[in-house]
């Protein structure tokens, strides 16, 4: 069986990622989301395991000090990061693994893992991004045009990914995130020893 | 409209690579298939533009020296070559092109056109290319021992490719070429001032 994808997924403020996602993972069985660890109290509702790990900050310190930790950051005085562990579990199974990662920490995904595919998402144009914040009626004027601002300064990020996809319609950037992940199991990079193994023939 | 793919495909012997290409055709109404130049005289049935481009060896010479062919090679005394022209053409008009190229001529693929993406089709198995060439039933036992040679000597040349599709079912091979070429379109290197044309916002 071969290794599974590590797929980094960022997008912009309103960029439409959880939709995709939800989406993605209702029609791709194979698929894993990473989980991460965080040194905040779990909000109301939230499980240990499924929206976050919750452990304290020594455990958190001791997971970074024993390189368990893919990458991690501090917002608002709490740590948060993607444990090693679970995700390098579901990859040597083969499972495609969804990373969701903040689009300021772009340029440090080619260290995370180097054979890790990156997508960026992006809405087809400022014009349809603003009528979706407007359409979603829940935010003020001064959100919608900071949320609009932040989205402009993130979005030159894409360049830092292998891919960029387009939420214009769900179906296709669907389709879209699909078709990557199925070419980038053909890439000859990810099974150098396939050739080798095909001529040598069948195992006894 | 962006520009088109130019997909360069080679398989060794027996590969399988016509009957893939075939349904890729079928399903796929922009692609388009580069015709090659040759200095050899047709053959009963071949039309001159379509199978290939029948010319005269001081025409070939005169394209090789204005840079005009993509790439090109003698074979038993006559010249054989791709044509810039139409494949640029193409290109330019958004459609993808299928370049196929001989096994040999991989490691200068990259030489021919940086962007280019390259396919190497392989069979399941030694096993199952053996079957196969004896199951057409034409050819002696002599020619497919040389057939099965030549395919040992051409698969490791896979390693010059972008990827490899292998040739089991071939629907799942078909599926495998569109999800390429769906997925290289939106690399970011393709269009990288995509997001600059989106903050810039609609043109007047």
């Amino acid at each position: 069986m071969s290794r599974g994808i590590l797929l980094v997924v960022s997008a912009p403020s309103a960029g439409g990622k959880g939709t995709i996602l939800g989406e993605l993972f209702n029609r791709d069985g194979n698929l894993r989301m990473s989980v991460s660890a965080t040194t905040r109290r779990p909000r109301e509702g939230e499980e240990h395991g499924k929206h976050y790990y919750f452990i304290s900050r020594e455990e958190f310190r001791g997971l970074i000090d024993s390189g368990s930790m893919l990458e991690y950051a501090e917002y608002v005085g709490n740590l948060y990061g993607t444990p090693r562990g679970p995700v390098e579990q579901w990859l040597s199974e083969g499972h495609d693994v969804v990373l969701e990662i903040e689009v300021q920490g772009g340029a440090q995904i080619k260290k995370l893992a180097p054979d890790c595919v990156s997508v960026f998402i992006t809405p087809p144009s400022m014009e349809v991004l603003e009528k979706r914040l407007r359409g979603r009626g829940t935010e003020n004027e001064e959100t919608i045009r900071k949320r609009l601002e932040t989205a402009r300064r993130e979005l030159p990020q894409a360049e830092n990914y292998d891919y960029v996809v387009i939420n214009d319609r769900l179906e296709d950037a669907v389709d879209d995130m699909q078709a990557i992940l199925r070419s980038e199991k053909l890439r000859y990079m990810r099974d150098p020893d396939f050739i080798k193994g095909l001529l040598a023939g069948p195992k006894a």
